[in-house]
């Protein structure tokens, strides 16, 4: 690779002059920096970024935080976000933390020691446990839930979750299961505050024994459709919050010879692709992942700009999709 | 944050002498370093790593040029990639490329501007558009077919369609479709080879009119069934390049009122989650995904620490897996 040195003498200048042209164009007459430019375009000339980054504290680059990314939610994103980073100069770090607190701190140990100048957190904040906000720490929460005590993005999950629950009863189903992600997490206990009320305003009464607890994953929905199976009381539907979940119990359903929508409806949340390919399609929530992306990422940079945002929630909307998984009550 | 000069202070040390208990603690006798050490733990000092990086000339960074970050075959192999990355103190940069050069060129400048270490390539090498090898960027490919001119790791994806197109002819196929990948995708090239080589072993004449070109999507498997659906004489199996397009075609089928296995037998490429809960279930080759991210990581570490690996190319073992998307053939 070419070196400074040799910009220096093509441009007919210092290597001092070079080095300013870099780092204080300002500080150099227009027809050295032309000069500069050109050699540097003529010798093949790369600056040493780390280099100019340190002189100007930045690195350009953004830790991700994730918990999964073989979750197809999350790649959705994380691409989003790094689409708008590019446009911006900026790269991401992946950080999958497997919801493990302590890979989470390594990750922010990359911010404190100026290897990345920010930090999109795409779990939702549990209190108790959380490391974010931190004082030195730049950090929007994409995908959050309720009480994000910093700069968040996320959508109304207690409204989507009751919008969908209320589309079952409206189909005349009051016998109403809920696969839930695990109990702990801020998503499921959104998702099951809207469950609940859509029950409530249509005066069903709350059914624990309706409540099957899953962690988000294909396999737990099977566990799910396994236990709904076995019944004596079966749901004539079902609310799975998620897509995955729900693609699992419709395989264990059709394993029990119970048919998917004719016995027993289900509607799912995230819509991904694979939503559109089950059998039957799935009705489902639509999260607005891509705009979720490209939110956080815009705010992160508006923040790392020194401009603090209008507002600390930033709301976005959910959308209904409406498939073949859901029939009226037959009774 | 607390700073250097505190961390002087609080030690009883010069700042010169704290600077190089980190740069070059050789040169900083044992009792001063245990002063600094217990000085940095005392004020919570983090040194600047991009600092320490820039004079190591290292950034303990490395890029991963992804075509499509939304595949969850490449979600798997990136997570090895971190996995193996983390416990040598390296950061995954992430390089979606979206088969952009223009791009991936890009990514490939923060090698050469310093501010990563290396690159590996999960794209499959195409001799005529290749920006990689490169003779100052250290590079891997994992994921790789035949032919590619450095390091890799890969499967042998020419056996592996040999192998799941030789179960389809002992299953009394012969009438045996291929929804393709696109067509100048080299793992589009390998595994078509193994589909002719198997075919012409049984002495079955190859059909054009029953290749499909497909683009790896299911919406393109969904297409491709489409197609196979309005042929007079129509297969009795499909070899599908990968588990998405397959599960698209089955879709299309059923819309065609034609029974996946009992009509038309189909197999998949890659065995992702979803492989196991379509319906049916899909028999297919399972890519060890995770075992290549992680071979390609060691091998890159190994590079990076200036010893050759023992060969250019690793070829790793692939996995025939039975479910339920295959039939015998009744005539």
């Amino acid at each position: 690779m070419s070196n400074i040195r040799e910009v220096a003498k093509r441009a007919g200048v210092s290597i001092a002059t070079v080095s300013r042209a870099f780092t204080n164009p300002d500080k150099v007459s227009k027809n050295s920096l032309k000069k500069v430019m050109d050699a540097v375009d003529e010798v093949g000339y790369r600056p040493n970024m780390m280099a100019r980054n340190f002189r100007s504290t930045k690195s350009y680059a953004v830790v991700v935080l994730v918990p999964d990314f073989a979750n197809l939610f999350f790649t959705k994103v994380i691409r989003a976000i790094q689409e708008t980073g590019l446009k911006h100069g900026y790269n991401i770090l992946l950080g999958e933390t497997r919801d493990s607190k302590e890979r989470e701190a390594d990750y922010l140990k990359l911010v404190e020691t100026r290897q990345a100048d920010g930090v999109i957190q795409l779990s939702p904040h549990i209190p108790e446990q959380e490391l974010l906000p931190h004082p030195h720490i730049h950090a929007v929460a994409a995908c959050g839930a309720c009480d994000t005590p910093y700069t968040s993005v996320r959508m109304d999950h207690i409204s989507a979750a009751k919008s969908i629950v209320n589309y079952l009863i409206s189909m005349g189903h009051r016998k109403i299961a809920c696969i839930s992600g695990l109990a702990d997490n801020p998503h499921s206990r959104d998702r099951l505050v809207g469950y609940k009320q859509a029950l409530e305003e249509a005066g069903i009464e709350f059914n624990e024994t309706l409540i099957f607890e899953g962690n988000f994953t294909m396999a737990s929905g099977h566990d799910a459709g396994d236990y709904y199976a076995q019944l004596d009381e079966k749901p004539s539907a079902i609310f799975s919050m998620n897509d995955d979940m729900a693609i699992g119990a419709i395989k264990s359903f059709k394993e029990h010879g119970i048919r998917v929508p004719q016995d027993i409806s289900i509607t799912g949340f995230d819509d991904l692709d694979f939503a559109t390919y089950t059998d039957p399609a799935l009705t489902t929530i639509r999260q607005p992942a891509e705009e979720m992306g490209k939110k956080a990422m815009q705010l992160l940079l508006q923040i790392l700009d020194g401009k603090n945002p209008a507002q600390q929630e930033f709301i976005l909307k959910h959308e209904f999709v409406l498939r073949d998984s859901v029939l009226p009550y037959k009774g």
